[in-house]
């Protein structure tokens, strides 16, 4: 694991969470993306290193829509950037911890992406991610 | 905001989280640290230029044991380094958002800090903090 990527926010609209966010940070957001595949549309803040990417629902087979009418809004995971996430997923797997995904998939902002279970991380959704070739 | 100074994770047991995170990491804490005022115990990772601070509750008053009695481990906030937390705190005062302190505070790793309310930051608690001379 490299470094924290970014850290992912489960909000009901974009576009209050992203004024909200523009408040808090005194910045704007540098782009907007839609990730068909996971039915959410998502906005990214620029903070050192490490993004901030607001997430909203666009079915309610996403699976922020569900975090959300489980829990409400907040924090929803952290991004860990890899170098190479096939060699960190078999490290994860040999040191005891289950996947989400058995291969990578793809995500937003041109990354592969892979999900370990919050079970085995204290509770929390740990995403692996590595910039697309 | 200059940047994310560290993610929080509230956790029952450090000794159990800290052995789960230094598997899932790859990487051995740097520090411990008690900071009594806020009945937490903290254990400290490096990754890249943000902490990962996992945080266990010291006595039942802790809103670590409140947060983990109500929502169970996880997430629990995003700490972002400021320059001047008192201008900070003005400037977020004038846009509308409620501080959960009005000084800052001793946080630990020799920091002072300062709460934004989640009700107004979609259900996130954010930290401001800032190194203390």
């Amino acid at each position: 694991m490299n470094k924290i990527e970014h850290i992912g926010i489960a909000v009901k609209s974009l576009e209050a969470a992203g004024k909200t966010y523009q408040a808090l940070l005194g910045k704007s957001p540098y782009k907007t993306e839609a990730v068909v595949s996971e039915q959410v549309n998502t906005l990214f803040f620029e903070t050192g290193d490490a993004k901030v990417e607001l997430l909203e629902a666009t079915g309610e087979e996403s699976a922020i829509a569900k975090f959300i009418a489980k829990r409400g809004e907040g924090l929803h995971h952290i991004a860990f950037e890899v170098t190479d996430i096939l060699a960190e997923m078999d490290r994860l797997r040999a040191e005891g911890f289950r996947l989400m995904n058995d291969q990578p998939k793809r995500g937003a902002d041109n990354k592969l992406v892979c999900f370990v279970h919050p079970k085995d991380a204290c509770g929390v959704l740990i995403e692996l991610c590595q910039e697309a070739g």
